[in-house]
């Protein structure tokens, strides 16, 4: 289960922490580790000593050239937040990632999640646009007067909470959470685990980050060309409506509607 | 409470641990840092920059001679410990450790209580004299293939464990993270709208079961218009709606935004 689980380190500064987040994911079970444009050589020698005994998991890990690309097969994108935003966003805690963590995991149907779990700038962690390409953000509520954890350490309570939420999960399969309304109701039941509320499991597989992302793209070229979003002043719109969708969770039938919806929008509005 | 915890180093080799030590301390709001025979010197120029902000706690550690000088005045004392020993000892989880820690420290009758967590060193742990000097071991479940977590990252973890308990002793509504259950709940409580974490709450009222209602309307109305919605062969197409926008619990803004989406594109479509 936590193999299905990527660590991703978006503009990392200092090898030492990204040796020190392989051994901090290693410590936790966790082997998948990605670099999205790093601001800093992570495999260099700082980096190796601080991993000690998990350079098999920094030396693995994969590179990328964007967010998108480095989580694009993702069924939930979690963000690290330190910071309030001036747009709310679905936040939960770690206990609660980590309560969710095994049916997100189990997926639906046949279709197995994965999950992303992103980590910004050590001095600016992440940018508001990436957030925004998070279905949840997870904020560890530390000491109000001095909230900076180090990266490796952010990384660390995290990757313990995953590995918590799966040995919960291996010792009591009823409490593992459903969704969000589910959660209570798996409590004790022994079946629960397997079954949405009143026994009726998901119709279709969750969109991967791609679709959505497509379908998002979608979304704002058709809204300029009908003239209700504009560009030059664009306020909230587009990051209320991926607040809106990645909140929802979407299935792969439901971005095909309304893909379908925007697509017969176009052909009324004007193709310039 | 959590200034009735002490964390106690013993025989540290590394400078930069006891610095990250310090700052791990200080982010879960704990105060008190003690070394005993320290194998390297605490204080210098390392330890000063790994602890980034936390030269406070630092440098306002304290000096011991011996695990018992460093925790005498202690009413709980609980070892860190790696490895299962010889002679089996009251062992918990962090998680356990946690949930008593409100009531260790509350402490009987007029005398509240002050509880010790003690580390050992980075090559060869708590000695079995020392462990032997505890009331219980405490053990983080790691990875048995790979266990050995950095020591100011057990520390981290420990800490972090040490909040939680305070957290959830305090426990309010608004001590839940913002997840949708607690957003839920939080809109009933006033409490909780003033303690979501780091203050956020939700920024717009749910929409009502009416604005839903007049959204889904004209929602049909609009793909019937543009040739999407066929009232004649409508398979699960308004269902398939209803269930996503009633899912993400639409805030009236969100409604809004939608609802002046549609009447853009009304614009463009035929009005027969």
């Amino acid at each position: 289960m936590l193999d299905r689980i990527r660590i991703v380190l978006i503009g990392t500064g200092h090898p030492g922490n990204c040796g020190a987040t392989a051994r901090a994911m290693k410590t936790m079970g966790l082997d998948h580790l990605a670099f999205v444009t790093p601001r800093c050589d992570p495999f260099d020698e700082e980096a190796q000593a601080r991993a000690s005994g998990a350079e098999d998991i920094l030396n693995s890990a994969r590179m990328f050239e964007s967010l998108d690309q480095a989580v694009q097969d993702c069924t939930l994108v979690v963000g690290c937040s330190a910071r309030s935003r001036t747009l709310p966003w679905p936040m939960i805690s770690p206990r609660e990632l980590s309560r969710r963590l095994p049916s997100e995991l189990k997926g639906r149907g046949d279709a197995p999640g994965k999950v992303a779990i992103v980590f910004g700038r050590e001095d600016s962690g992440l940018s508001n646009d990436e957030l925004q390409r998070c279905n949840q953000h997870v904020h560890i509520q530390a000491n109000p007067g001095y909230s900076s954890l180090n990266l490796a350490a952010a990384v660390q309570v995290l990757c313990y909470e995953c590995r918590q939420g799966w040995l919960e999960a291996e010792s009591d399969p009823g409490n593992v959470a459903l969704d969000e309304t589910a959660l209570e109701k798996a409590k004790g039941s022994e079946t629960a685990h397997e079954k949405m509320p009143f026994g009726v499991t998901w119709d279709h597989p969750l969109a991967s980050h791609d679709d959505l992302e497509r379908f998002f793209t979608h979304l704002e070229t058709s809204l300029t060309r009908s003239g209700f979003h504009r560009p030059d002043n664009p306020r909230q719109l587009m990051a209320r409506l991926r607040r809106l969708y990645l909140r929802a969770r979407l299935d792969t039938v439901e971005v095909n509607i309304l893909r379908g919806m925007l697509t017969e929008f176009d052909k009324h509005t004007p193709n310039d």
